[in-house]
């Protein structure tokens, strides 16, 4: 493991951010879903290079065209991204997520899906902050669940939420609790006091909680980052706990994430509804991008959290200044920031009107919250001059188009 | 598409083939399961360069570092692989096998265990060919339904079926056919005749056919593959395919496979059991390579199938002048053969005499059927001098070991 930490925002920028030209060049969705003079602020993908240590290890397997059956130290390559994640989470978080009670998976929208179907039954209340990531949504509506809202309301100089009004709202069939920490879209990092707030409340109301910690790699200074099995036994025995290396090292196309069960009884639930082998296989490659990514990448994820870090400062101050009719608070986690733009008096959804006047591509912010047609989410993994376009862009829009 | 169809066996292997030691210095589980002097015969993996368009479609999205959310022609990228299928079946078969009724799916065991869930309840029987590929079992065992065995029995050069002993035999409650075709380990490329068999059987008793047809671009020359659910709509109406380039191509650590439903009554309902985010979602690496396998590989593909062809016929004149009473069938299709040894009058089994006498790690023949201790399966895409070899240690073991 690399031990290095020392990356500047300046370095990082220079050594890994794309250029303009050379994103238009690439074939993910980001760049490929608008037209090519809109800029994508869209899908969680970054404008930046993966971290050296990613590509050394995916080109070692294909510069020996390693495509068999894999095999990492002896072992069945998937338990290589278990036991990298047991030791990641003993090493920042003390948390002893045992390899043995993990599973290799695709992605948390298949654990997401899957984990609603083991460990509920059609009509049970599912509760799901909102706004949210939307396949959360689906994840409940489309099985037949029963979706339960659990507001981040905006306060000072972030967003709480409410147990008390929870508790009086949700239905008696509420069985779980997806929980998003780092929260996404509003950039939340939920603290120990939170936290424990929310184990309280799910003993009480015998809930499972699934914990989306998928952003955990991204955050910002001043927060920290707590797993919520990490709270203990009582955390464990009810919480499923989703993590990738996808968001944070930028490599979604690779397929591979941790499904960890707090305890053996819970694995046991899951595999009635779900055996091993229905969940499918994870493939090599992303096998090896994840392993490198959590064990070798910690001076680029430096690097990036200080160029981040700058850029969240930067849209933060250009918007506050330049349209401050848009409100936003700062992410203390992610690079994605929900905007509301509700006081800018649009007579169409924010989507649309910064699409057709300013020609970016957000996040419709009614894909996280139905009704929120006059919210957006901006991604701002990008480099400082396509964020400088960006706002300079809305800015104009704004002052063009609105009274 | 290329349409160079040209290759030599001896081209092929002089390309292609790894020898002993690049083999010993790979990573992959057929070289790594067992001690280094062992050759290693399980497993199938091939002892080959994967073809130069698979390597150069993995090259192209590695050096652009093109691991975001892929899309391919301005579409999600796994629609990619289902438009390739489609095109192949229509091209190789004439069978209209719909994108729109196809799903990309990490591999052929996933496949099975969701389709023997989705279509059956527990304990309903299901029917799978003995001997037969492991997996096929657990999927009917490790899920409650009834295993059905359909014998593959030895007669002349191959091995055949009978449906009337089948229906004699099965319980009433049997809803699936899971039929191998090409079937493995015995190699049969079942003939139309036969196919219109199983399918007026599977009318007759109202039976789903789960069709695994993964061998199917490695067929020997006097035989003609015949997707089941190309016999026409009656077919259609009541098949789930199964098919991905990762065998014949040599790309199983790359997870990427296709089910297809011949109706979308079928697909309707596999994915109220499977909603498609539970099945997740394939790695667009894996994406990039089976396009390119399937689109742009056909010269190595025929050079692979000269030199397979070649290795089979140099085996059975190996096995039965050398080790003649070793009983063996040429394999119609694979590369794989089932080998009888009952008449060695082994102690143990055969896998354990060749594993300690001749250090040579077959596929044990109890894994495809209980009681087969004295057969295994012997995998021979590899080169001639490893077979000579493997063939060489055989037959002294033989030649020391046995009365």
């Amino acid at each position: 493991m690399d031990t290095q930490m020392t990356m500047t925002a300046a370095a990082f920028e220079a050594d890994f951010a794309y250029d303009r030209p050379a994103l238009l060049a690439r074939r993910n969705a980001k760049w490929r879903q608008y037209d090519p003079d809109v800029i994508p602020a869209f899908v969680a993908d970054m404008d930046f290079r993966v971290a050296p240590a990613i590509q050394a290890a995916i080109r070692a397997s294909v510069d020996a065209e390693d495509y068999g059956y894999p095999m990492r130290d002896g072992k069945k390559a998937d338990r290589a991204v278990l036991e990298a994640f047991a030791h990641r989470m003993k090493g920042l978080y003390g948390w002893e997520a045992q390899a043995d009670l993990s599973m290799a998976i695709a992605d948390l929208v298949q654990a997401t899906f899957a984990s609603v179907m083991a460990f509920t039954q059609p009509g049970d209340g599912v509760i799901v902050q909102v706004p949210n990531y939307p396949p959360f949504r689906a994840a409940v509506n489309d099985t037949g669940r029963s979706f339960v809202p659990m507001p981040m309301k905006p306060e000072g100089d972030g967003y709480v939420f409410d147990l008390d009004q929870l508790a009086a709202t949700m239905p008696p069939s509420t069985r779980m609790l997806i929980l998003c920490n780092p929260q996404n879209p509003t950039g939340r990092v939920f603290s120990r006091a939170e936290l424990q707030a929310v184990l309280a409340f799910a003993q009480k109301h015998d809930l499972l909680v699934l914990s989306d910690e998928i952003h955990s790699d991204l955050i910002y200074a001043g927060n920290t980052h707590l797993p919520f099995a990490a709270l203990g036994p009582a955390a464990e025995a009810r919480t499923i706990t989703l993590n990738s290396a996808t968001k944070s090292f930028n490599i979604p196309g690779l397929r591979t994430a941790v499904i960890n069960f707090g305890t053996e009884a819970l694995k046991a639930r899951f595999e009635r509804h779900f055996p091993a082998r229905v969940v499918g296989s994870v493939n090599s490659l992303g096998i090896d991008a994840t392993v490198a990514a959590w064990q070798d990448s910690s001076d680029w994820l430096c690097g990036l959290i200080a160029h981040l870090s700058a850029m969240r400062d930067h849209v933060y101050t250009r918007i506050t200044r330049d349209i401050p009719m848009i409100r936003m608070k700062k992410p203390e986690a992610t690079y994605l920031t929900w905007l509301d733009c509700s006081d800018l008096g649009l007579s169409g959804t924010a989507f649309d009107f910064f699409h057709t006047h300013a020609r970016i591509g957000f996040s419709p912010g009614e894909n996280f919250l139905p009704g929120a047609e006059r919210l957006v989410r901006l991604n701002f993994a990008t480099s400082r001059v396509i964020i400088d376009e960006m706002i300079d862009r809305m800015a104009e829009a704004v002052q063009r188009n609105t009274r």
